[in-house]
């Protein structure tokens, strides 16, 4: 949603003569992006467009200046869109704001019974915060270029402007360094981006409007480093990627040792000189001390030093990378846990924590980035990300940094934005694009529209419709769960199938993962029905929205009853139509239980209806019988949650309540 | 089908430690389709396998010996596939052999209930014909690398040795020229292959054991040629691309002149270097020979040549065409005609109009190809094709050129095979898949599998499966038409749109571009409804098979009644659905009479199914009324045809002549 909309009358119909015209100062970005928009846009509407000779161009795009080399934070995004029913203009002051109104310009082409068109408007628009990224771990499973180029695509139509890439951690390290060629040769199964193909990347990010800010995450999430180089690591080893279990994150980068920084020194000088972009991020979370503590020598340095505990050596260990860094002309980032006064007011401090913790970090002079409630991975609807704001400390937590009085403006002025963050512990290349779209545009609009942009029905619909607008960019968000479902049934039909696979979602937050579910076997097969579930389900969403309605209608209202009965119909058939091909398939088999509850709770919800459509009042002991069923069905079956409970129950309760 | 197939007891698990081992003979390409049948499987079963060290290989691969560089027609594809439940051996004498079993052990896995498995079995397979093909116009379309590449993934997967690429024709000129640059820089609108693009096809098609043949269609279908090189031409010019209508197809080249065998020596010498291929299509069909009437100085040449008609003059084309050819070691192919004693037996005929034609040839002691049958853009369900054989003259044509006796067993050996032919009139990269397959998968098998393989439903089965295992390799022949449907939807919902379209297939044969709806316009987008309808409704064929059960059951068959009366319920309710959507969508309009027509006739059939189900005769008022309806239905409608009427009639009648 643009900071500004004034519409206008009329449409501009796009036409096979549509075309675009570059005025001003333009670059090859500019240009490459103008191609990039008329294939995109033909693509969308089908039109293979032709220019008229002489025909003025339908779209007038000037920029006033180009952009920089290497993309700044704050670099200028504004642009300005007047489209009228006889052409449209596009002003920016750079390239890179006028990128950022063509992307606009798409998302407003709609099918009309005239033909495609663009709705007459004015739209100024500029982002509300300079830091817009997507952290995407590339270590627990290593993700292929070409899936990292289609997401680049997604973050640029939803005007995001940084990749955080996270390329080390315990699981693998995916950045070929020539100077230290085993942090890959020994640290990575062979899955990793060489050196040119991270140019590649960057180049592409580039072209699209996108930093890169790459992450090497020490001195903890850092077994990967010490396959090839155990002289790094404060325990003895021997290291190896496989396993899991509780031990298998203490390995832990050695401060002590002089060796250590030597070591850091010249990785990061090669790092630095890949990596254009002012901000380096050394991860720095989760430092859980156990090897520290457990090293004599490592105990007695601390002593020596007078510091305190582990903390302090930690800090000791961010204040000499920060001068690496510094050396090498690069910004440090890191997670919560580097904030420590004794580093300079230069660095970024990213909140995984929450924004307790951001605005602590603001209020010491630090800025800030907000990841809290943006991770995606914890499998959270849409609307749970979006109502997360970098400036307003909700839920309040109950963290010691909390501040007590609200930010200043020049403190919140320190808030950059903030990033959405993929873990990989559960995703491939395969279903990685639903792990994060549609749901990612969601979080794009709140670190770029205006903080009272906040109406979640009305960003579900923007969320949809860039849901499509994604497919066409390639993203397999949506297709790639008709394969995945295809997989599980062999050569069975998967209607019924892909009916319970739009009801359920994943296990929430780190339900998956949990402690008595490790160890994690980060390469066994994620082909399991959870691993085509989407995070969210629409169908769900929107049948809780219908029930909602009739219920507030005083169920007068006979469209949703229709409705509602239609769907719970569909459903309590479904387990008859899936059951015998859940019990062929070794991958469906465990879903016997999810099918047959689906059935169970929709056949409950037919009878709620019946009572609630005459009038009646359930008996006790009916709805005594229905809600066991329902609590039943409510607890997680294959790692899944049947997301039609919910609304069902509120049929059922509704139904013996009634009169 | 493989020749020879015989079941054992067990299954061989496909776990995660699946590897292959290759012994004997060995190249790059059976190196290269080894990594690549890895990649397969793992994408298929979505298991990311690791080789254990010592563990034995499940499948053990050996050929005898190496193929040739540039692939011969008649190379030994044979192999034998032995597994049992403790692995799997296959033995091939060449690494052409191994490539095509390596295909058919991908299509025996499937999932049982205790994971992915190939069960047990001996396969002995040798293809019927050494020529089976795909021919592609990209000239009337032109047809991107990418795209090409996925469609020989594809026709690898179901052992198709030729691509036969139709480089040349009226609206396009698409192979780039060193020599005579006009020829694609005038004659193509910019879109062609490069050389390099040429060589980088051939090199893939080879990888897959699978030779490309070109086409240069000459000397009709020209007009390409004739906007940079008029000189060539038999008529005055002006020439363009663009236009249409009766007289577009008139130009051709000019045999009367020696310069155009200067022009074609030198190009044909440059074009055979380029293509390794032995054989070189000369295209030689649809000469209407306007522009030779038209040109006294060429009826000149015919008088004075002792020639009878037109068809003597292309024959004398022919044969320097032929001798051209030969010197640069090609070997002649052509349509049917350029069919004339007097050019030698080495050459090959492409039969388009017919077996008899074909059978003509041989008899002649010529080779040939069959393509009549095998036009996938006559959009002809998959049984029509099937069931045509190149040696078996069904159904008989009254050319005069039928054959009155049998063909003799070397005659016979004479028929190389044949060819599915795409002519490029509708299709565009977006729905050129879904044109050609998976129909192409049953032409595929006429030419590889025994003549007596010849069941209709067991191929429907097997082509489904080869469906499911083409989306894996990237074809998009299901995928695109979802985007397309979303493209005519906008943000609506495309359920409704989604129930018509499996409903429908497009017009057959000629009847989309009859004479009356000329000139064509190859440059309008291809976004209409019958552009994503699949040119077979597999609904319609399976509804249709219901009804067929439920007629030969004497209306019995409860559970085929259940599903009948199922989908005319959605059918009947679909219209009032999708009816708010025909309205705004521009590409929408047109498809409200076919939509209305579904429904009518679904409650038509459901009406008759009550009346069956009572066991009560219909009265003769009503089925007056419902055939009517139903004749109506039954008409093309937005060049669409409604491929549910005909067994709803069935309904109809049997439900008015019941007792």
């Amino acid at each position: 949603m643009p900071s500004s909309v004034q519409p206008g009358a009329g449409q501009l119909a796009i036409t096979q003569s549509f075309s675009v015209a570059v005025s001003g100062a333009h670059d090859a970005s500019l240009d490459e992006e103008v191609q990039r928009f008329q294939t995109q846009l033909s693509r969308q509407t089908g039109i293979p467009f032709r220019r008229q000779p002489g025909a003025a161009p339908a779209l007038q795009v000037h920029a006033d200046h180009g952009r920089q080399a290497v993309q700044k934070l704050g670099e200028d995004e504004s642009y300005e869109l007047t489209v009228t029913d006889s052409g449209a203009k596009l002003n920016a002051p750079t390239t890179l704001g006028a990128m950022r109104g063509l992307q606009t310009f798409i998302q407003l082409v709609g099918i009309t019974p005239m033909g495609f068109a663009v709705p007459a408007v004015t739209i100024n628009d500029s982002p509300r915060f300079p830091w817009r990224g997507t952290m995407i771990d590339v270590s627990r499973h290593f993700i292929p270029v070409d899936v990292l180029k289609r997401n680049l695509d997604g973050m640029a139509f939803v005007k995001m402007n940084v990749l955080h890439w996270h390329l080390s951690d315990d699981q693998g390290f995916r950045a070929e360094s020539k100077r230290f060629p085993k942090l890959t040769g020994m640290g990575s199964d062979g899955m990793f981006y060489t050196q040119e193909e991270i140019r590649d990347v960057i180049a592409y990010a580039h072209d699209r409007g996108i930093r890169v800010v790459p992450e090497f995450d020490i001195p903890g999430h850092s077994r990967s480093w010490f396959l090839g180089y155990p002289e790094l690591a404060s325990g003895p080893g021997p290291y190896a990627l496989e396993g899991g279990g509780p031990g298998y994150v203490d390995p832990v980068m050695d401060p002590t040792r002089e060796s250590t920084y030597k070591f850091l020194e010249k990785f990061i000088g090669e790092m630095a000189k890949l990596f254009p972009d002012a901000y380096f991020h050394i991860g720095g979370d989760e430092v859980n001390g156990k090897q520290w503590n457990a090293n004599p020598k490592i105990q007695d340095f601390i002593h020596a030093h007078g510091m305190k505990n582990n903390q302090d050596l930690q800090a000791y260990f961010n204040v000499r990378l920060q001068k690496i860094l510094a050396k090498n002309h690069k910004i440090m980032v890191g997670w919560d846990e580097i904030l420590r006064p004794d580093l300079p007011k230069t660095i970024v401090v990213q909140s995984w924590r929450g924004q307790a913790s951001l605005a602590a970090a603001v209020k010491l002079g630090y800025s800030g980035l907000l990841s809290y409630g943006y991770y995606l991975d914890l499998m959270g609807p849409a609307s749970r990300h979006y109502l997360v704001d970098p400036m307003a400390i909700t839920p309040p937590t109950t963290l010691a940094a909390t501040p007590d009085a609200p930010l200043t403006p020049e403190e919140n002025a320190r808030i950059l934005g903030g990033e959405s963050c993929q873990w990989a512990e559960w995703v491939t290349p395969e279903n990685i694009d639903s792990h994060i779209w549609p749901r990612n545009a969601a979080i794009a609009e709140r670190l770029w529209s205006p903080q009272n942009v906040t109406d979640v029905s009305s960003m579900y619909a923007r969320m949809n419709a860039a849901s499509l607008g994604l497919e066409w960019l390639g993203l397999t968000h949506r297709s790639a769960r008709t394969l995945m479902l295809r997989r599980m049934a062999g050569d069975g039909d998967i209607a019924a199938l892909r009916v319970l696979a739009d009801v359920v979602e994943p296990v929430k937050d780190y339900d998956r993962s949990s402690e008595e579910k490790r160890p994690i076997d980060f390469h066994a097969p994620l082909t399991r029905l959870i691993d085509a579930a989407y995070p969210e389900s629409d169908t769900a969403r929107f049948f809780a929205n219908l029930v909602q309605t009739y219920i507030a209608s005083g169920y007068k209202d006979q469209d949703a009853e229709k409705q509602i009965r239609m769907w719970l119909v569909l459903w309590s058939n479904n387990d008859s139509h899936l059951h015998s091909l859940l019990e062929t398939s070794s991958l469906l088999q465990e879903d016997e239980t999810l099918s047959a509850n689906l059935s169970g709770v929709a056949s409950a919800g037919l009878q709620a209806l019946d009572y609630l459509d005459k009038s009646q009042t359930a008996p006790d002991s009916w709805k005594t019988q229905q809600m066991a069923l329902i609590n039943q069905a409510d607890k997680p079956s294959a790692d899944m949650l049947l997301m039609v409970v919910a609304p069902v129950q509120r049929l059922v309760e509704a139904s013996s309540a009634h009169n």
